[in-house]
């Protein structure tokens, strides 16, 4: 084992800093499906444009129109006979609600033993810090010894909108030769992990009408379809007896999982037990048969309920027969569906079993690819090498549940694949209350993306 | 024909007046449910005891405690010979949600036409101004021919709590021969009706709980059971293919619709077109196999989803895998159905229903017996004498989808019967936006509780 390098040791040396800095970014409530929030995406571009300029002195800086939240690009172009890396993050969260489940504010983050909490610090603001950081103590000890590009968008948590169009408006500037996609976790603080496929996801809002105003339901229950009930019955036949999704031909182009892959997955040094723990503790795991915890997480699709809203939810009782229900639901995808297949198998399903006593509208938010990356190109070996050096373990390769639709805009629109490392934890809340970052983590995160930029290097 | 009495001459000549006070009266936001409305309550209940003692000069006027609302008491005893009439009526309304849908301030009482519009005006500000008014004129036109004892309400709308414990409390105050209950209505504004039953009401609060806190649907989606999937299942579950609620043994107890009575139900002089036109609309009727429209609305109990709560339901998409779930459930009794006999059969159904994968909890917010009545006592004679009077026609007999605990009361604590009289229509929007009352039915409906008031006199 050699000695860590200056840049290493610089990371350690300024960690309450780094600290700091994190801290700062994620008081920013970048909230970006709400559009009040606006200004504090305006905000948390601002704060990262002005670090990656004065801070981590890249080059031509600068804050990019999309159309929507906007994209803060910075670059380090000085090694012309090295690879060049485009590395993406973004700067956006999700919604805090509910609020009042959070034990310390959401945007005020606070330190609670080796867990730094904040909405966003995991999902990612924290990995976005973590690869800033590494570029910058490599600038100050020695050099970024490859060619870089940082790409940090700001629309991730609604399903960035605008960025394959940026993206494919900005081909030469985006020009390189893989992606670092730092939108990641790995299995437990000392188990690496490696992502190489991920899930695709399609999201609706699916509204169901019964009579054109609210009733009484005491004088019309019994002859008007109430339009929660059709909701919940047609929800219902979403899944089969085996937990299989009924949508006609939702598995049609699902890809089999290989046995070397299966293998893979099995050597996950978690236990059911500590799963359920990660998962917040629901009574017991539920899911489709004939497959492990782990293949159904990353390699089977599926279809989830995100949001129900009918009637009278407030406090005590109001005896309306509802005008209308919502749901909101979305599907998680895998290799080789597409997300565009996904709202005709819906509509086709509704059309065949919603009764003729109501009305129903389909609303899509957003759909992407799944995505699958190879596991033994060059970049990914130099990520492999860089966790050895500092897990002192070989990581296990991964597939991702989650859906980050930029990976496959990569590959439709630049040709280049990303490589998939991120140092979020399973149990760091993201998405949730009470969202955390495990600090140890996040510390040696930003060591492993110091040695996978020094293993790039020609 | 006989010439129109003095009272009801009186009625025609002072309409104005009366529907001014009953302006002011609707416009004081008495809505029991929420308690920051607990000081219109108040108000209300304050208005209507000022009424009361200086304007339709009842004697003993009392704003009485009850532990929740007050209630409001006053009579009028000043004939030994004759009968007691044990007046009944509510104060308190609705909750005005969804706010968005009203075209005019829901307390800031607005004429349409011949629609007054505001919310409690017809369920049943409307009726209690109407016998209120009915016994003013009488009072100042030859003075009430029978003994009155006046007591109304202000929990009618959340299940009546107090009230069972407060009529056992003031027996003796409240004994009477017999009540009226205003809180009724007719088939349409030429055709009156007397009700003969009443369903009884079981409402309840469902949740499902799955994680311990809300889950990122990309991480967990495939292992977690989705709270609100299983909701959505398990309230699809209650309802079988023929629209029959499958609770176990829901439908033991229900009693067999007579032939003469389904006769009755027959005469309804409302086509399914217009009966569609006053449930607003729905793009058709649905129901339980087997029944009529007004059979299913009467005569056949019915399991209604009032609200539906879950996950993320702002603007836009949250992939969010919810921790819980919520709905609001409640069951329209029929005789010889018992309301207390409901929370077991739905426990029941849970526990045979719901997964190992969740946890539930049920909360009973309020249960009330379903009530039925004599079609030919004397009170209801005179009834039948005091609509054919002022319409020109014989009412038709009809059973009211609607609960109203206090009938059922009546009976058990005091051992009387209601006699069910009052003059809101079907297309009154009650409990919905936009409620209404339509002036020349409710001015007629003056007249007929002053008639039968004349006609019970001996």
């Amino acid at each position: 084992m050699t000695q860590p390098s200056a840049a290493r040791l610089a990371v350690r040396q300024n960690a309450s800093a780094i600290l700091d800095d994190l801290r700062t970014f994620a008081a920013i409530p970048s909230i970006s499906t709400l559009s009040e929030h606006r200004p504090d995406i305006v905000r948390a571009s601002e704060w990262l444009a002005d670090k990656m300029k004065n801070q981590v002195r890249l080059n031509n800086v600068q804050i990019l129109p999309t159309g929507g939240a906007p994209i803060v690009y910075g670059e380090w172009l000085e090694n012309p006979s090295q690879l060049t890396v485009l590395v993406y993050g973004h700067y956006d969260v999700q919604p805090v609600d509910p609020l009042n489940e959070w034990r310390t504010p959401p945007f005020e983050p606070t330190q609670v033993g080796d867990n730094l909490h904040a909405r966003g610090i995991s999902d990612m603001k924290g990995q976005v810090w973590s690869f800033l950081s590494a570029l910058g103590a490599l600038q100050a000890n020695g050099g970024i010894p490859v060619n870089v590009k940082v790409l940090v968008e700001g629309e991730e948590e609604i399903g960035s909108p605008h960025l394959a169009k940026f993206i494919a408006a900005h081909k030469d500037l985006l020009k390189a030769d893989f992606s670092l996609n730092a939108d990641m976790g790995i299995v437990d603080p000392n188990t690496p992990s490696l992502v190489y496929g991920l899930r695709g996801l399609a999201y609706f809002e699916l509204w169901v009408h019964g009579a054109k105003s609210d009733l009484h339901s005491g004088l019309f229950g019994g002859v008007v379809h109430n339009p929660a009930q059709v909701l919940a019955e047609l929800i219902a036949g979403m899944h089969d007896a085996q937990g299989r999704v009924t949508l006609p031909g939702f598995y049609e182009k699902v890809r089999t999982l290989a046995e070397d892959e299966r293998a893979e997955l099995a050597r996950m040094p978690i236990s059911e037990e500590q799963l359920l723990r990660t998962a917040a503790n629901p009574p017991q795991f539920y899911g489709e048969a004939g497959y492990t915890s782990f293949e159904r997480m990353g390699a089977r699709p599926t279809l989830e309920i995100n949001g129900l809203y009918s009637g009278f939810i407030g406090e005590g009782s109001k005896t309306v027969l509802p005008a209308k229900a919502m749901a909101k639901i979305s599907m998680r995808l895998v290799p080789y569906q597409k997300g565009a297949d996904i709202r005709p198998m819906l509509e086709a399903y509704l059309q065949a079993n919603a009764p003729a006593s109501v009305h129903w509208q389909l609303i899509e938010h957003v759909h992407s690819d799944p995505v699958l990356t190879s596991r033994d190109s060059a970049p990914v070996q130099a990520a492999i090498s860089a966790l050895e050096s500092v897990f002192s373990m070989h990581p296990i390769f991964r597939l991702e549940g989650g859906s980050v639709p930029v990976v496959s805009v990569m590959q439709d629109v630049l040709g280049i694949d990303s490589v998939m490392m991120g140092f979020a934890l399973p149990d760091d809340a993201v998405h949730a209350p009470n969202e955390k970052l495990h600090v140890p983590t996040f510390l040696r995160g930003i060591e492993v993306f110091i040695e996978f930029f020094q293993n790039i290097r020609k």
